[in-house]
């Protein structure tokens, strides 16, 4: 951690997620506010439009007016890193008006419980990748040939594909259970009902910082210049649905029902200090996909599941440092072809499961397919996702002397199925 | 075909798509008009805009001064049926003044050869499906088991993936062929450069008309509600990145580089008098995608290549009929699970291959993957698709009394690939 050491003003609670060297940025509402741009220090939000409205951010209000963050990406990373560290150095100013004038202060510096977060971005296209390397291994074990259990073009690209943006919540939401079409091993046809093997998928995933025309390409060294941030991401999955429908397109109903994003966008700055070595890659790489430097980052990565009237469980300690393929390869890769991106999309990691069976991403590999199910504290077991249950991501880096930047909660209900057909 | 006929005051040229019996909508840009939509008669664009202003259409006007349809479909389906027919009325109207008024009548009907069709809407998702029999068969016996070639979940649901939003292009535009990986047969590993297998996909595709929440469904019933026109699709595909990297995911960067769309949006109602009788789906489908009456249309499609610096040649004609899926059945099916959907969306019908082989959607099929190369009319062979070449897609219902209604041109052409990495 090469960071200058900064002292707030404001009181921050030990583990807080919102320290001085994080400074997200999401959007919120509340009774008086309709929506505007803000960031995050300790329990507060900090409401940017406000904070520019007494000059302090020296940029136009109106990016902080807007429903989502994709003006105020638009703004370019050389601005937008100046606001934060202009939000950084207000903070730790002793002399501040934000400090010293209160009633100003109380406009600008809200309880986080007392607001509500919005979606962050207008997400234009969603892709997700399939980038761990012990998820592949598992799934490609469980349904595949264990001995084989990576398929052949694994190691040589990042695999992805695109899903769909409709139907990404922000965190607090719940949906409704999905139906479709299964196809029971002991029946002839497919059969119709509620999803039985209804699962999470932990990810993370980054947000595009800056647009390309089409023909063009990034290359894995200037990549950072296109990534803003980073936010946590549950791809809810069908897996009964997913079987049946996913030869050879790959899959669709079982994904596009509901996917969950946390709504504090941790920028790229920000989790710079917490860089790590990534996988060594062999066989090794085509020119395009090659990187230099630790681009792998230490991100604590957790999944607890809550009944409904109980007690929340964790279910899973991961890491965002055992990704094989960093977001550096996975967007030159993407744009290799000319394909084009916009500020707004989204681009998640894939299920990111450790080498341990308690560092596994999704409940088909925790449980191995149900055939060892979890005990929850309540008592209950759980094989899949039931009615009922609250899924939780977190995700935090820390150093050894404390510091702290974290993602908050990624957080969603699943409703029993609807009646309609 | 039921519909009243119509009398236009227009001179139309024999065999225009764009008859009184039409009345698409599109946008257009010229050197006085930066983006105002438009319908279409004969060899001409009609300007909605310059229409309201004259108060003939009776709508709020600021929808038709948009960038994209979005903001008028949703206006609804019985308002947007109301100013067509009013469209249809008032060219009908040998009193309108859109007829006596010839300074009024410059601004409102222009050449169509003199304006710039714009992307017609903002596309939100993109899907693409794979609902021709013809065409899924013939990729299982080139790729799969000849004995078995479709898989086993095809006739059972309307496979579907989710595609790019961001490099759809309108018709009128270039690209660059694209570069990836391509994994040789006769190589170890992969290799880099310009897709060698360069490929059009003759395609429809329908624009969503009606949004939905999140956890509703859309019946089989219903679905014509949601669909408030349709266009011509060339979903363009790189073979050899396709077969190296869509396992088991799907197709990514073999097809997000670019696609092209038609500028007219053929309104559902305008194509309503060329309903047929669809596939006879044998095994019996599941209830929720069950329908009855006719569902399919019988659209005449056309595919030509125009080599640079050469006249066109056709290389298939094939018909929108030929599918086993209706549209209908696609938009069940993709929020049967509780998936919304946006206006503006989009959902492509997936190649549209008929039985002969002259009624092949793609080159894969119809030089059956370069074994059988086609000839072109100044001489040259294609096994795929060259640089310089342009794609030419047509489409067109038409009655035995010769009343047509057509969607106009989808065109694009392929530069060479850029050398930039």
């Amino acid at each position: 951690m090469s960071t200058q050491p900064l002292n707030t003003w404001i009181q921050i609670p030990q583990n807080s997620d919102f320290s001085i060297y994080n400074i997200p940025f999401g959007v919120y509402s509340d009774d008086t506010v309709k929506h505007h741009v803000c960031s995050a220090i300790g329990d507060y939000i900090i409401d940017l439009f406000e904070l520019e409205r007494a000059g302090l951010l020296q940029v136009n209000r109106e990016v902080f007016d807007k429903k989502y963050l994709n003006n105020f990406i638009k703004l370019g990373k050389s601005k937008t890193k100046e606001i934060r560290l202009k939000i950084q150095s207000i903070l730790c100013d002793e002399k501040s008006v934000l400090k010293t004038d209160l009633v100003f202060q109380k406009k600008v510096l809200k309880k986080q419980s007392a607001v509500t977060m919005l979606m962050p971005v207008k997400i234009g296209d969603y892709t997700d990748f399939y980038s761990s390397v012990d998820h592949a291994t598992n799934v490609g074990k469980m349904f595949r040939d264990p001995e084989n259990a990576l398929l052949p073009n694994w190691k040589h690209l990042p695999v992805g594909y695109h899903g769909r943006a409709s139907s990404i919540q922000v965190s607090g939401h719940s949906f409704h259970r999905p139906k479709g079409q299964q196809k029971p091993a002991d029946s002839e046809k497919p059969v119709f009902g509620p999803t039985k093997l209804l699962d999470f998928e932990l990810e993370t995933a980054f947000i595009i910082g800056k647009s390309t025309q089409m023909g063009e390409s990034i290359s894995t060294q200037k990549a950072d210049e296109y990534i803003f941030g980073m936010v946590l991401f549950n791809d809810w999955s069908a897996r009964d649905i997913q079987t049946w429908e996913y030869v050879p397109l790959g899959p669709f109903l079982a994904k596009n029902f509901a996917s969950t994003l946390s709504p504090w966008v941790v920028t790229l700055d920000a989790l710079e200090p917490f860089r790590t070595k990534g996988y060594e890659q062999i066989p090794q790489l085509l020119p395009y996909l090659q990187y230099s430097g630790n681009k792998n980052i230490d991100i604590k990565l957790e999944v607890l599941i809550k009944p409904e009237n109980a007690t929340e469980t964790k279910v899973c300690e991961s890491n965002y440092k055992y990704m094989y393929y960093t977001m550096e390869q996975q967007l030159a890769h993407h744009t290799i072809n000319g394909c084009n991106v916009n500020v707004g999309d989204l681009m998640a990691s894939g299920t990111i499961s450790g080498p341990e069976s308690r560092e596994f991403g999704s409940m088909l590999e925790l449980t191995w397919r149900g055939s060892k199910p979890l005990k929850l504290n309540d008592g209950s077991e759980r094989k899949f996702i039931n009615d009922g249950d609250t899924v939780i991501l977190r995700g935090y880096c820390q150093t050894n002397n404390g510091i702290r930047v974290g993602f908050g909660e990624c957080s969603s209900t699943v409703n029993p199925a609807k009646n309609n057909n």
